[in-house]
């Protein structure tokens, strides 16, 4: 579960997550979600942080009113692991969940 | 309470937050927080983000793990206001009774 993932692997689970994409300058995998407002991007910032807490496994992120800007690796592993894209499907539901802007 | 302070008093406010300083790129005031862990400072957040929720007035802020990096400016003054220090003297007294790391 802490192994970086192969290329194929990679590929496919971003295919499967819209929006996310390889972080620029780092191996790392990052998406910017913007809700309605400051109530609904904490709401989410909320919810994730539990599952997160609850995995042992944190995100990155910047949070500017309505926008939080996520940035997911694996410390241990130096790159992308099972754990970001499992982080990154429940930050997905919770967002969807949570009501993202129009 | 949104025009930008002048010099004298933002020196007078400053000197009465420790840690805080003006940022390096723009007319804001950042300080970086580190709590025992992930726990702590998702639980300071919390409580901020109930604070400024309630005064409609936002950070900026970039959380990895432990630690919580703020920038406080006010978009509508284009600078630093008394709206920014209100805001940073109330992390401080979260952050106080959060428990920072020793």
């Amino acid at each position: 579960m802490s192994e970086r993932l192969t290329a194929e692997r990679r590929r496919a689970a971003l295919a499967a997550l819209p929006g996310w994409q390889d972080a620029e300058d780092r191996d790392a995998i990052s998406k910017v979600f913007t809700f309605a407002d400051f109530n609904a991007a904490f709401g989410f910032m909320s919810r994730v942080a539990l599952v997160a807490e609850k995995h042992d496994h944190h995100p990155e992120w910047f949070n500017v009113y309505r926008t939080v800007s996520v940035t997911l690796s694996t410390h241990d592993a130096g790159g992308v692991t099972e754990r970001d894209i499992a982080l990154a499907t429940a930050m997905e539901a919770i967002a969807a969940a949570t009501g993202l802007k129009a």
